[in-house]
Parts: structure tokens; C-alpha cells; sequence
């Protein structure tokens, strides 16, 4: 029996081919609404898979459009009543279900200082739609599976084109219009591969490391991997891993690396040697060779634009968490005690 | 025979009171001068505990001084050669080394763009502070072991004392007069118990949640378990962890909750009563007799106001450490693979 997890994982291709053909229009509408405004600084505010969307925008924003994008921290309105000066910014919430009310608390906020404010979302007619001055529906059809998979790559996909719409540089178009094939390739690649994770069946644990665009990719799989497969997985910038947390790499804890080229990050490389050397299980997603060939299992990507890999990249990474999860005989379409919405505050 | 971590771990009330005494002038002045920019945006750069005092930085200048506070995404400089806008903001760098080249880099692309640049660090002559504007020097003298205990609590007190300055609030300056004993007194009263964390001594994971101002105190802690024990601690803001991490809890996996009153957060409590029911070990630092009292291993804190908690409620979590780094046969003083500064680009 096919689970939604992986039906959904399978739209992906059609689902940001849709959003790439119907939303562009809309996008570029916002780039010009968002460049006749002041707009100083970004602050994206979302949880949970969106959170990790929106650390893509931080790299994508300050790379293509030169804007410190920051992090919300939600209850900094919500528990401690204050509202930081977002006059002068670009707010963007993203959220699948455009529910959770710490999330709308910062567009409202956003909004009522006179900030540009942006939802991206799959339901339209949520509270964070209405409260956003401009909305880019994600397109992605109904998700039934708890864990995103769909909403989370078309997320991703829609941050950049309100980036590639920000900067009004043809070629990013070029490059987003090869997303939806690359992502096809790399789940036509690895989905029939998916019972290699069984090698890691009765690990407790998983670090998974990424850098730069990626770093968004690596905490993506472990939410993926923490939902489906009850393994704790932890995520790092390998930056931030050689700054403490390596200490805990033994030969009994495994490493995933999202390592895609063609950008070679010294810090991501020397944690796979390391983990190579230390005789713990590698996993590794990459398109290059000198990477896959270290890797116990190596899930490979097609070669594509560094700025556009995190929505390709993470995909085996889904794959990877579903064939844990049945190896581990877990169901992971409904991971235990999580619902598809969740209301924070 | 004590380790160096413990000893710098006793050394916090007076490296606290110095720098308090010593720093209040020198951080109103630098205020005077922030005060005089036209400071729209904050941007922090650090690693490790560095960034987990970045964190609370996050917090502290959004509640008291009206500033959104983004944590720097150094590879955007260092990486990828974009130079994001910074020339309306503050940008703090926070190291206790000051040697992290690609902090470094952040703060020279501030100053370049006449952003207002402020290095924390405790060696006034690093490159850090040399490439800074201004500089408040931590006055913890030399730290050695490779685990920060001192310098994290006076980077997070610096914080605190230029957020006071720049509110340029007299109460402020109350709260923070307390701060010294307050430490004393959760150090003296932690200390003698450290021994129970050997009941977690064949654990190899642990969650740590925490929320708000505290969320900062919940990261430096599983650090500080990471780097001393190889135990795999993950961190959390309560509220993200019900957004899918959540689904990762079972009764042998021992959650450590960073509870401090006056301030009640639902999601964080009802974490602590899920764990409760599931019977897994629970671990609080917490000052709430309710939360106490569910815990296995009570750590207590004196009440205190919030927006200081972070800097005592740590405490507890790195005796916790101590602890069960002895209690795991482990030399707290020298984590594997560790040295005390970490170049990374």
C-alpha cells in the first residue's frame, strides 16, 4: 500500500512545475509592490517545515537581493507584548495551513506599522491570508500526510521567485525553470533505493549536516526523519557543528551530509572524511562523485544551480526518512501525536 | 581533583559583579553612540555559545528596545561574496576568542557600509575587536577549558547591560545589580546535587526545551551536554517542538525543561506533563514548585526577573553536565576533537 507521505512526495515535480507556470505572474506583482516601498531589512516568521523554508530565505534574500532577512522570534510579540519597529521591512509568513496564531501575530503586527506584509500559503483563505496584504497561493493541492513534504518544496520554490522577482534577472528565471525535471530525476533516482535506509533500522540517532543555501535542507530532513521514524535526528551548519557539538561523533552515530556541489565546502568535506574515518554509517546527498563514493549510502542528485538545490536536494532526503520509517515499521503518514495543524502561541 | 570547568563555573558570580562594576560606563557610552545612528535593524554573528548569547540578544532588544535582531548567516559573506545592506543597522559580534574569520567578516562588511559595528569578546586585542568600531571587553580573564561556562554568561550579561543602556531605564540597572548573587546563590545551592545527573548515565540522548528569553538557555545547555558528555542533546523552543520534534518523545528519552517563572508558557508545561505521563525522566531548572515537584531531577533556581533568567538559570544545566560527564567517566575539561578556538570561514 503506497502511503500519502509517498504519493505526495511523488507530486512534487508537477506540483512546482504548476506553481512556476501559474505563479510567476503574481510573484512579479509583488516584486513591483514590495520595490516601491522602503523596505530596509526582511523578517520571515513561520514553525516547523516552513521554519526551514524560511532559513532558505535568508540565504537566498541576502545573496540575490541583498537583504538581512531575520528569523522571527514569535513570542517576543505574543508573550512579551512588544512590537520590535518593522516599519521598514518586507514580513513574510509562511505557513501550509495559515493557522498558527503566533505566526499571524507577526504579520498583523508587521502590517499595522505600514511593512510590506506577504503570505505564502496553501489555504487562501486563512487567518495569515487575511491578514497579509499580499498573498502567493502555493498551488500545491490538499496534503494529507502530517509530515510536508509538497507544501514544503513549493515553499522553497516560492521564496525564490519572490527573490528572482526581486532582483528582475532573467537568467534565475532560466535556471527555476529546470526545477521541476532535476526534481523528477531525483526522485525517479532514489525512490526505488528507498530499503537502503534499513541499514540504519535500530539507530536511536542521526546527524545530519548541511552548509550555506543547504542548511535549510539538513534541518528539513531531520524534521522529516524526527516525524516518520521517532530517530532523533539533529541538524548543524557544519560551521557550527566544529564549534562544539563534534564531540559527540563516535562510531556508532551515523551522519547524513547534504553535500551538493558544485560548490566544495571545506567544513562539510573534512565532517565526511571524519565520520569516514571514524567507521560510522555515512549517508550522503550529493552530485559529486568524490562525496557519494565515501558514502555507505549514497543518495545521488542531479547536477543543478547551488541557489536552487535545497528544493531538489531535500528530496532524498525524503526518501530516505520514508524508507527508515518502514523499516522501523512505523506508519508514516501519522506520526505519533502530531496533527496536521498546530496552534501555537 | 576539581577540572577547570568546574572551577570557571564558581568563577561566574565575580566574573559577573566585574564586569558589571567595570562595564556599565564604557556600554552607556557605546549606547550614546548607537543612539546617535540611525540604527533601524540589529544583526548578530557568533558560533556556538556565542550564538546562543546572540540568541538571547534576539530577545532582549526586541522586548526593550523596539529592534528586530537577526543572527548573521556568515556564509553569505564569506561564501557566496553578497554583501547584504547593513548600513542602517547595529551589528554586534560576539566571540570569546574574537578570532572566527568569517565573524570577522561580517562585522568589516558593517563598518564598511557605516553600519554601527560592537565586537563582545574577552580578548580586546583579537581580530574581532580590532575590526569593530567599538568594543566592550568581557573582563572574564583567561577561560581554559574548551567548554564555555564564564564567557558565555558574561557575553550574555553584556547583552543585557547594552540593551539597559540604550533603554536608558534605571530599573533596568536594578534588575541587573542582582544578577551576582542570584548566580551565587542557584550555583551554591546546584553544586552539592550535581551527582544526580548519574541516574541519566546509560541515556545517550536528551531533548532540552525551553521558550522566549529562555530559548537561548535550552541551546547553550545541550552544548554544554554535548561537549562534555558525547551525550546527543537537541534543543528546543517548546513551541517548535509541537510543530513535528514532538513525535520523536518516548519513555526512554529524558527531556531537560528550562522553566523559570513568574512566566507560565502552556506549551511548555504541557510538555512537561507529557513527559510525565509518558514516564519518561524529566530534568527542570525551574524556580515553580509545580514544575519542581514533577520532576525527577530538580534543579532549582531563586526567583528573579525574567529577561535576566538566562544568565542563571544556565547554571544549573552546566553542573547538570559536570555531572553527568563525571558520572560517564568522561574529562569535562577536553572533549574529543575539540580545541579551544575554532577557525571557520
Amino acid at each position: 500500500m503506497t502511503t500519502l507521505f509517498e504519493t505526495e512526495l511523488r507530486e512534487q515535480p508537477s506540483v512546482l512545475a504548476r506553481l512556476l507556470r501559474e505563479g510567476r505572474g503574481p510573484a512579479e506583482a509583488v516584486a513591483k509592490r514590495i520595490r516601491e516601498r522602503q523596505v530596509r531589512f526582511a523578517v520571515l516568521a513561520a514553525r516547523g517545515s516552513s521554519d526551514n523554508a524560511a532559513r532558505y530565505g535568508q540565504y537566498v534574500f541576502g545573496v540575490h537581493n541583498g537583504l538581512v532577512a531575520a528569523l522571527a522570534t514569535p513570542s517576543v510579540f505574543t508573550h512579551y507584548g512588544a512590537t520590535p519597529s518593522l516599519a521598514d521591512s518586507l514580513v513574510i509568513g509562511i505557513s501550509q495551513s495559515g493557522q498558527s496564531p503566533d505566526i499571524v501575530e507577526v504579520l498583523r503586527a508587521g502590517r499595522a506599522q505600514g511593512a510590506f506584509t506577504l503570505a505564502l500559503t496553501n489555504e487562501p483563505d486563512s487567518p495569515l491570508a487575511k491578514t497579509a496584504e499580499a498573498v502567493l497561493p502555493l498551488l500545491a493541492d490538499k496534503e494529507r500526510a502530517v509530515a510536508a513534504t509538497k507544501t514544503y518544496t513549493a515553499q522553497v520554490l516560492a521564496v525564490a521567485m519572490v527573490s528572482a522577482a526581486l532582483a528582475g534577472e532573467e537568467r534565475l528565471w532560466l535556471d527555476l525553470a529546470g526545477v521541476p525535471d532535476l526534481a523528477q530525476t531525483a526522485i525517479a533516482t532514489n525512490l526505488p533505493n528507498a530499503s537502503a535506509a534499513e541499514a540504519l533500522r535500530d539507530h536511536s540517532r542521526l546527524v545530519v549536516v548541511g552548509r550555506g543555501y543547504n542548511l535549510s535542507t539538513a534541518f528539513e530532513i531531520t524534521l522529516k526523519v524526527k516525524e516518520t521514524t521517532g530517530v532523533m535526528a539533529d541538524g548543524y551548519s557544519s560551521a557550527d557543528f566544529l564549534h562544539g557539538p563534534k564531540a559527540i561523533l563516535d562510531r556508532h552515530l551515523p551522519v547524513l551530509a547534504v553535500a551538493p556541489g558544485p560548490r566544495v565546502f571545506d567544513d562539510l568535506d573534512g565532517l565526511v572524511r571524519l565520520t569516514r574515518d571514524n567507521g560510522a554509517p555515512l549517508i550522503a546527498i550529493s552530485d559529486r562523485a568524490e562525496v557519494l563514493s565515501q558514502a555507505d549510502i549514497a543518495l545521488p542528485l542531479p547536477a543543478m544551480p547551488e541557489w536552487l538545490s535545497p528544493i531538489v536536494a531535500v528530496m532524498p532526503g525524503q526518501i530516505f526518512a520514508l524508507g527508515l520509517s518502514l523499516a522501523r515499521g512505523m506508519q508514516p503518514d501519522a506520526p505519533p501525536g502530531l496533527s496536521k495543524v498546530t496552534h501555537t502561541r
